[in-house]
């Protein structure tokens, strides 16, 4: 891996023929390098269509359009929390899958919000004036005022439909402005039973060979009717081929390729380990949880699907950052860039020394990471009751400041999906929030000791068990009860008794103070110190260079390749024939009894998932992956073992993105769901 | 603590005049330092009573003899698995305490053996003679056949009351004999309320301020009557003195400060991480578990309390490893020792390049960790059924071999108390059976993926929960099968239909395999690498340095102490009037009601807990403090935080022992507990 790991290192500043490494941006892709590799002619066109027919979900997933009836495809794992949200324990959809056979029966997702980037502007100028000669706090503060003022006017007047957000690349050497299409009404339409969409279960999750019918669909509404969608992917169902080259478009959430040694140094040995440990044992709680019951284990393994994906994700994270050479890497390159721009009278005055700055950041951050964590930045620890509360507590603050001094968060264009987050209806499992809410004070107090006076504050005298069974008596579960606050202002959160807004109040001014230090000495510092080490990257090495990913689109060649590791080849397809030899019956490679009854009825040739070399990361889940032509082939849902280091570096020879393919999902709608009116719709037959 | 460590580093190299660092052997301890540094005399008579006085148990514990009547006082947590086994679920006496009004109500600990070393003798010219000019498996096997064969022979005929032992010192640089009187008959006497033992729970654990009750009452029998022992530590209540020297006599159970850079980063990236995240998780399901009901509190909480320790521990280590001096220093270390090596053309033919075999050694550790650890270093993790099976079905096989072709383990001089500890009566607790083997199966499939040869050789094509349904209807909870098993030998073990006895023997082919190509490639290299390390340091240091701990009697010397960290003074002694302000009246700060009631009675100033900078290590616990005199002024039950890096380097700024007063003791024997009868024991008055 040693070798591959600094090939991936030095493309990903210094060239890009080599691997097809890379997240473009649409209006930088590289073009004339795909023709020669692949001989496919991306032009505006192309690339126009694709970008009209990718959707953002605000929840950090991708997804595109498939028909022309606003009919939207995405993962399952992408739309879980909305099955999970419209279940019961007489009605799990989780377990049976969810099929509206008529539009009618189609649900709305709590939540969900789609968005389709209509434009792309350059707002690098207005925001560096704004900035100009500032550092710290005083950067940071001036920075997001202007966002929050540009997103804000950039909008005016189309709020309803559209939304605007400043998107930061090359860590704030460009800002750009992207205008969303929003769709605020996004209805579940599809989604197979968990056990075919996750079959296999954690176990093998980031592994492959693998067989998960990982894809729903949604479908946009608009004022309570079908958006028509005349720019959509074309439906593919024939056979994909190895070697051939594909594209992935998408929004991966957030990459770190540019990242220095010490600050990777503080992720490895502080921030990653903390994480891993306290994720592991939350894991165990619910695990345990989730046997007590039927209704339990409904609740319990939703919960744990998200926890144990990330937990997963965070290990190969760390896996590759504990690779010596991964860090003695960085440490190389950062000293180049610096010798270059030392040796250049020009950058040293204009550069200075950034990693001084950020290297500095790393000592305050790691001096007050476990308050930071506990207080502000993990507090709650996913408790839903905590989050309306914390939500109603800051917005009602904010909301009654200028737009431009409030938290980032709660600028005027970020409101419109705060509220509805906030107000839609979504179901609250008190048994859930009491185990959530005991962990995070049991935590805190362990982690800061019962001496720290961070401890004090927030338990007092009061064990955890017996503080979270009085904050889950929190009426704050009624939708009705948020919005009368959330309208009602400071004033009714003021004159609230309700136990979860109390006790939320009673150290919000903690919470802010941590992450005012925290933006003082950690991540204004280094944010500044980012933007200068981007421009003397831009200075050293051109513009010939991708940017970290930012969850905005972006779009990734590559081609249908299989691996080897340690010997082993790893194939490019598995099949249904493969599904039915790896299910054991038992959980979690138990199948269905419609996919028992239907095994005669399918085509077990049928290529189901497939593995490609695209760069992607986590955000990119439900993006479409694309052929030559532009159709639709399949829906990406995963990535292997040796791409969760794809946060630091890409490795050309290991890392793969894992997809399930239109011909399974068609064959599957078809002989297993009896959804043949779907396959219509998709196809235009 | 950068220059606090590079001080510890040097010392426990090069020199012993600048700390109190040292985990001396009592036949090479420095009384010279000690009379130099704290004016007292320790001669050869004080080292003989202490030393007769000092008890071993088995289990991994220190203790001391307190009266003429085989009286033994150790910590609670050092018998809370006595206590737990036997207690029911009508008389919890982790909870409620335990109290023998009288001699016949004294009830005997399951599986406990107390050990008092009787006679130190140097073997190392026998071992070394049969070792001599061999490598790697070679050099383990001809090692462990000259042990076994030297145990079994200096206890021929005297079985019964003796163990003899070779305790390897300074990684093989010397092999002694150590001949144990050992007593199998331990009872127990008096142990507090679980509340007051370990008062502030874990989340007090390794912390100061403290205010534990952790001590007990074992006593000696032999022969179904009271040891009598003339050689006792005097006991003494006077109130502990700021900066007066004391000494610790104990079994510390293991150090690794000789260890090399090369071996500490494979415990930093690979062996502890795995721990972490594993032991996180399973604490999350038994502490969820445990609250399921009153009976499923008794049987998690135990466990838990264990698992929690060992837990804190190694984070604490693994913090230690973290800090990039540690790593940096112990290369520089090991550069200096190799630089002397070959700068001596004899040290170069002698010693050759220890350092690269240890280097090789990582290799082949790190790519073979994780099956050795679920197929055999950590099978079965913690199930006590499982646990019978694999000794049964090993013992089985290995006592049909001659003593010295055996695993070390299962030999002639070690199977009294492998069969005592099989075969005495234990609870067995079925729901706690599933939660480990479900437990350890899951993490094998994750972890091995379930693609692994080793993962369908143990799981077949069963789910976790499945197999470890049927495994736990195994009926060796039965001391009575289990004996027969053990007397029935293979035939009775191939011939046994018992669930669990066939799953293990499935496998246990498997994992010897597995033992024995890591004995090949990983231990036996590395064990016979050290060997030649010490001896380099031998020539180049000198012969006045401690060895590692390896659970053999130490003494060390120090003062009772605090300490300063980031400008706060930490200070020597707490008392019971802070207990009662420290009290919230909730778990873990909750007291039981008689301190309540008996508060009025206490003299609050009486020291309670202190603090003293003895270097200890797990396996100290119980030891006593001892004055200048020779007199016991308290139990060591802990360490402070910063004493967590000890495995690793003594860091004599901030490395503190925790100990229970005497005083302390003596006031709630009398005050809260009406035991008067054993204070007057103890004082002889």
């Amino acid at each position: 891996m040693r070798k591959s790991l600094l090939a991936g290192l030095f493309l990903c500043i210094s060239a890009t023929a080599f691997a097809d490494e890379g997240m473009w941006t649409f209006d930088n892709f590289p073009a004339p390098v795909v023709q020669q590799k692949y001989g496919v002619a991306v032009d505006q066109k192309w690339l126009d269509h694709v970008r009209a027919s990718a959707v953002r979900l605000a929840g950090g997933c991708s997804a595109s359009v498939v028909s022309p009836d606003g009919l939207v495809l995405t993962n399952h794992h992408c739309v879980s929390g909305c099955v999970q949200a419209l279940s019961t324990p007489q009605n799990d959809y989780i377990k049976a899958g969810f099929s509206a056979a008529r539009r009618g029966d189609e649900k709305q997702c709590p939540g969900t919000q789609a968005e389709i980037l209509e434009t792309i502007g350059d707002v690098t100028g207005t925001i560096n004036e704004a900035t100009a000669a500032r550092a710290g706090q005083d950067f940071t503060r001036a920075r997001d005022a202007a966002i929050a003022n540009l997103e804000k006017q950039s909008c005016s007047g189309k709020e309803r439909t559209h939304r605007c957000q400043i998107v930061t690349l090359y860590d704030g050497g460009q800002y750009k402005l992207h205008t969303y299409r929003r769709y605020a009404d996004v209805r579940l339409v599809f989604a197979p039973e968990f056990a075919a969409a996750f079959f296999g279960g954690d176990p093998d999750n980031f592994n492959f060979p693998r067989y998960d019918l990982d894809f729903s669909f949604l479908r946009l509404y608009d004022n309570g009717t079908v958006v028509k969608t005349p720019e959509h992917l074309t439906w593919n169902a024939a056979a994909p081929k190895d070697g051939e080259p594909v594209f992935v478009a998408g929004n991966p959430g957030g990459t770190d390729r540019q990242m220095i040694a010490d600050e990777l140094v503080t992720l490895r040995d502080v921030v990653n380990p903390l994480s891993l440990v306290l994720n592991s044992e939350l894991r165990g709680r619910i695990t345990r949880y989730a046997q007590e019951g039927t209704e339990q284990a409904r609740i319990g393994n939703s919960a744990l699907f998200g926890l144990e994906n990330g937990l997963k994700s965070l290990r190969g994270q760390q896996d590759a950052l504990l690779q010596p050479s991964l860090i003695e890497t960085k440490r190389k390159a950062d000293a180049e860039l610096k010798a270059k721009v030392a040796a250049d009278a020009n950058l040293r005055t204009t550069i200075g020394d950034p990693w001084a700055d950020i290297a500095k950041a790393q000592i305050e951050r790691v001096a007050m990471y476990k308050p930071y964590y506990f207080i502000e930045a993990r507090d709650g620890y996913g408790s839903r009751l905590y989050g309306y509360a914390k939500t109603l507590v800051r917005a009602a603050e904010e909301r009654g400041m200028p737009n431009g001094e409030r938290l980032r968060e709660y600028g005027d264009a970020r409101l419109p999906l705060v509220q509805r987050q906030l107000l839609d209806r979504q179901p609250v499992y008190p048994d859930l929030e009491q185990l959530r809410l005991e962990f995070w004070l049991t935590k805190l107090r362990e982690e800061l000791t019962a001496d720290a006076p961070e401890t004090a504050l927030v338990l007092g005298k009061d064990s955890p068990e017996t503080l979270a069974r009085a904050l889950i008596q929190s009426k704050l579960a009624d939708p009705d009860l948020r919005r009368r606050l959330w309208d009602g202002g400071m004033q009714a959160i003021a004159a609230s008794d309700d136990p979860m807004i109390r006790f939320v109040r009673k150290f919000d001014a903690a919470g802010r103070a941590l992450r005012k230090t925290y933006e003082e000495r950690v991540s204004g510092p280094s944010a500044a110190a980012y933007e200068r080490i981007a421009k003397a990257r831009f200075a050293a090495y051109g513009t010939s260079v991708y940017p970290d990913a930012t969850f905005s689109l972006r779009l990734t060649y590559g081609k249908i390749t299989g691996w080897n590791y340690r010997g082993r080849a790893v194939p490019s397809f598995t099949n249904f024939a493969g599904l039915y030899e790896r299910a054991t019956g038992q959980f979690p490679y138990a199948l269905d009894q419609r996919w028992i009854d239907g095994k005669g009825k399918l085509d077990l040739a049928t290529v189901y998932n497939m593995s490609s070399d695209n760069d992607i990361i986590g955000g990119n889940s439900g993006s479409p992956l694309i052929n030559a032509k532009g159709d639709m082939i399949g829906a990406v849902f995963d990535g292997n073992i040796h791409s969760l280091g794809g946060d630091f570096f890409f490795d050309a020879v290991l890392n793969r993105t894992v997809s399930v393919s239109t011909a399974a999902m068609t064959e599957a709608l078809i002989k297993i769901y009896g959804r043949n009116d779907l396959v219509a719709e998709l196809t235009g037959r």
